[in-house]
C-alpha cells in the first residue's frame, strides 16, 4: 500500500508537527500573490507575510542566485553587503537606532533582545502578554503560553493580559489603556519584589498574535511610561508589522507613536530567505557586545544581505508600502460592508485584517464556525487562517503586492461563503 | 576623511564584533577551495568548513536558484523536498535515528536537543565540557565558558574538564578515558544531589573545539556507560565532524564507536545556506513534539531542502568523503615531517588538523607564536586559524574538495614560514 503524504511526514518529522487545514495543501509553486498545489489548483495567497514582496519575486531570486554564485561566507571577514544593508535599514528607523546584529530567525533575534535588555539593566525580569508568540528558543518560548515550557516556567517572566477589541482588559474599551498599563506596573513590582528586578518588556506594537485589536492613538503611552519609570527596556517585536505592512508607516512602533530601545525583525525582511535582526541604539548594542561575544555563522552572510537589499529595492521601486495603504483601505471598506449574524468586528492594521465572529452577546469566540469558514475558503482557493483568543477571527495578511482586484476576488468569495455556511444554533 | 571599513563596521554593528586576523581580510569572491579579496589577491581556503563541497559549488547554486524561483514557503504546507532530504540524511544514520526537525542554525538545533533530553528524562541537568562552544542562544550559551552568561550561570549545567592530547585529564594519556568519565560521573551526582536530576550530555564526538585531541579507540566507552547508567541522553553535536569530514566515516560518532540518542548538525549541510537540524529516534522526537508545539518558519523550507539535497548529491558524485580520507592522510604525513623546536604534536581527524606548539616541557601553549604564524600564513595567501586551550594549535579544516596539490601548497609554505618566523626566547 502506498504511504500517504501525512504518514510519510509523521514517519520522518515525528508526531504533532503543525500543519494548516484539515486537508493540508500540497503547494508546489508560487508567483506573486498566487500559489499552486500539486494538482495544478491555483490559490490566492491572502495569508503569507514571509513572501512579503510576492512569492519568488524575480529581483530577489536574481539577487540570491547572483550572490550565491559569487561568494557566501561569514562576517568575520569583511564584506560590504551586510554593512550596506544595515545602513539602509537603520535609515528607516528613528529613536537613535543605528546598529544591528544579523541573525537567521526571529527567535534568535528575540533571544538576543532579551539578553540585551538584561545586559543594559543588570536585571533579569521580563514581561510579555499572555496570548502571544515571540519564538521557539528555550528562553523565548518562556514568553508563550500554549503549553508549560519544558523544564518548567522560568521564575523571571510575567505575562500580562493582552489587549483585545471585544473583550477589553479592564472591561471597557475606554479604560483598556490604563488597565493594561496597571497590569504591567503590577508585574514590574512582582519582579522587583521577587529579586529579579525589571529588565524590560517585549511586545508586538500592534499585538498581531493577540488578535490585532483596534487600539486608540496613545494606547501604549501609559504602559511605556510605566516601563520607563521602572528603568526597563522597550523591545518592539516588528516581525509582523514591520517593513511597510501597516501601510501608513514603515514600522508598527511609529504607527503606535512609541520609541523603542530595541527592535527585532524577521520573516518578511528577505522574502523567505532565513534572515532576522536585532536593531538597537549604540548604548544597548555596546552593553550586549561587551557582555557576550556574540557571533552567528550564517547571520549577515553575503547572500542573506543581497536578499535583504533586494527586498528593500522592490519595496521602493514598486511602491509596496503605498500599495498596502491603498489596498488595505479598500479591503477594510469591503469587509465592513459584510453582514452576518455572528460577525462582531472587522479591523485592520494596514495589510493585516481580523474579521471576528462571536456566538453570543458575551462575545464568546465562534471557534468552530471560523474553523469551518477557513476550510471552505481554502477549498475555494483562498489561503487564509484564524487568529486571536479562541481562534474566533479570520486572519487575512497577504503579500504586499495584493491588488484591488485580488481584494475583490477575496471579499466576493467570502460574502458568498458566509451566505451558505451553516450557522451553529 | 574617508571612514575605514573597520570604523564603518563598528558604527553599524557595534563594538567587539569578532573578526579573524589583525588585518581582517575583505573577501569578495569564492570558488572551490579558493577565495579572492577586494584587491584581487587569491587565498587558498584551508579553514572554512561551511563551504563544505567548495565555495559557490555550481550544483548547489543551481539548486538554490531554481527552487527560489519556483517556491519558497514553510512546512505547514506539504512539500516533498524536506521529506526527501530527511529520508536521505537519516539513511546515513544508524542507532534507530530516523526523524528530524529542520531549523536554521546549529544554535537552534542544540537549543532543541537540550529540551529534547529534558522532555525524554523529565530532568533538567546537562553536562558539557569546559572548553567548547555549542551555540549562542541563551540556553546553549550556558555551555560555553568564555564569559559569564548574561543573567548569570544556570544552576543546572555542569562543565567537565575537556580531553586533551598534551595536557590529558587525570595527567596521563593512558588514564584519560577513565579520568574523563569520572568527572562526568561526579557531575551527574552533583546534578542529582542539587535536585535537577540528569537529563544528558552534549558533546562533539571528536572534541573539535576542545582542540581535536587524539583519542584511542573506545575512549568514550566509560563515559557513555556512566551516562547510560544514570538514565541520561547522549547528544552528539556533529556540526563539525559530520558529513564525511572525518573521511573514514560519514559521522564523527561512528568514528568514535558510540551510539547517540540525538544528533545535531549545521554548518556544512547546505554549503552556507542557513540550515541545521536535530536528528533523533522516534521516541525522543515524540517526547519533544508532545511537550512543545515546535514550529520554525524558515526551517526545512523548499530552498533549504534543495540546497541540502544538492550537497548530498555532490558529496556522492564527487566522492568527497573518500577524498577527505585520501588527502587528509597525505596532509598528516607531510605535517608530521615538519621539524620545529616548538612543535609538540601533529594530529588529525580526517580533514581537520591540529598542529600544536608549546614553549616548554610543561606543555605551555605557544599562544603568541601561533598567533604570529597564522598572520604570516594569511599574508602569504593561506586562510587558516588556531584552536585549543590557549590557542596553541594551528587549526586547518579546509573544504572537502581540497586536493593533494592544495595540500602540498599549504605544507610547503608552512615549512618555509616555520624556518623564518622568530622563535620566542
Amino acid at each position: 500500500m502506498t504511504e500517504s503524504f501525512a504518514d510519510r511526514r509523521a514517519r520522518l518529522m515525528g508526531p504533532n508537527v503543525p500543519t494548516f487545514y484539515q486537508s493540508p495543501v500540497h503547494i508546489v509553486k508560487g508567483q506573486g500573490v498566487w500559489l499552486w498545489d500539486a494538482n495544478g489548483k491555483r490559490y490566492l495567497d491572502c495569508y503569507n507575510n514571509v513572501a512579503h514582496v510576492g512569492h519568488c519575486h524575480p529581483r530577489v531570486v536574481a539577487a540570491i542566485a547572483g550572490q550565491a554564485a559569487t561568494l557566501n561566507t561569514h562576517t568575520r571577514y569583511f564584506h560590504d553587503g551586510v554593512l550596506d544593508y544595515i545602513e539602509r535599514l537603520t535609515a528607516t528607523l528613528n529613536h537613535g537606532i543605528s546598529q544591528a546584529i544579523m541573525v537567521c530567525t526571529g527567535s534568535e533575534a528575540n533571544d538576543i533582545a532579551l539578553r540585551m535588555a538584561q545586559a543594559v539593566t543588570g536585571k533579569t525580569g521580563m514581561i510579555a502578554t499572555d496570548n502571544t508568540y515571540h519564538g521557539n528558543t528555550t528562553a523565548v518560548s518562556q514568553l508563550s503560553t500554549r503549553k508549560p515550557p519544558i523544564g518548567g516556567y522560568a521564575p523571571n517572566i510575567r505575562l500580562v493580559p493582552s489587549p483585545e477589541t471585544l473583550r477589553p482588559v479592564g472591561g471597557t474599551v475606554e479604560g483598556q489603556a490604563s488597565a493594561f498599563a496597571a497590569h504591567v506596573t503590577r508585574a514590574i513590582a512582582e519582579l522587583e519584589d521577587a529579586g529579579f528586578g525589571f529588565a524590560g518588556m517585549l511586545f508586538c506594537p500592534v499585538f498581531a498574535n493577540e488578535g490585532l485589536p483596534t487600539l486608540p492613538p496613545g494606547f501604549l503611552a501609559p504602559t511605556i511610561k510605566a516601563i520607563r519609570q521602572a528603568g526597563g527596556v522597550v523591545i518592539a517585536d516588528e516581525v509582523q508589522p514591520g517593513f511597510g505592512r501597516v501601510g501608513s508607516h514603515f514600522w508598527g512602533h511609529d504607527l503606535m507613536g512609541i520609541a523603542p530601545d530595541i527592535v527585532t525583525v524577521g520573516k518578511p525582511m528577505a522574502n523567505g530567505h532565513p534572515v532576522a535582526a536585532v536593531l538597537a541604539r549604540p548604548d544597548g548594542m555596546a552593553a550586549f557586545r561587551d557582555a557576550f561575544n556574540y557571533f552567528n555563522t550564517f547571520g549577515g552572510n553575503p547572500v542573506s544581505a543581497a536578499a535583504c537589499n533586494a527586498v528593500l529595492d522592490v519595496m521602493i521601486d514598486e511602491g509596496l508600502q503605498q500599495n498596502a495603504a491603498v489596498v488595505s483601505a479598500h479591503i477594510l471598506n469591503r469587509l465592513r460592508a459584510l453582514r452576518h449574524p455572528l460577525l462582531a468586528d472587522v479591523r485592520a492594521t494596514g495589510m493585516f485584517f481580523g474579521v471576528e465572529f462571536v456566538t453570543d452577546a458575551a462575545m464568546t469566540p465562534a471557534t468552530e464556525f471560523v474553523a469551518n469558514l477557513v476550510e471552505v475558503m481554502v477549498d475555494r482557493g483562498f489561503i487564509l487562517n484564524k487568529i486571536g483568543r479562541g481562534g474566533g477571527a479570520l486572519k487575512i495578511r497577504p503579500p504586499l503586492p495584493f491588488s484591488v482586484e485580488n481584494a475583490d476576488q477575496l471579499v466576493d468569495t467570502l460574502a458568498d461563503v458566509l451566505k451558505i455556511l451553516p450557522v451553529p444554533a
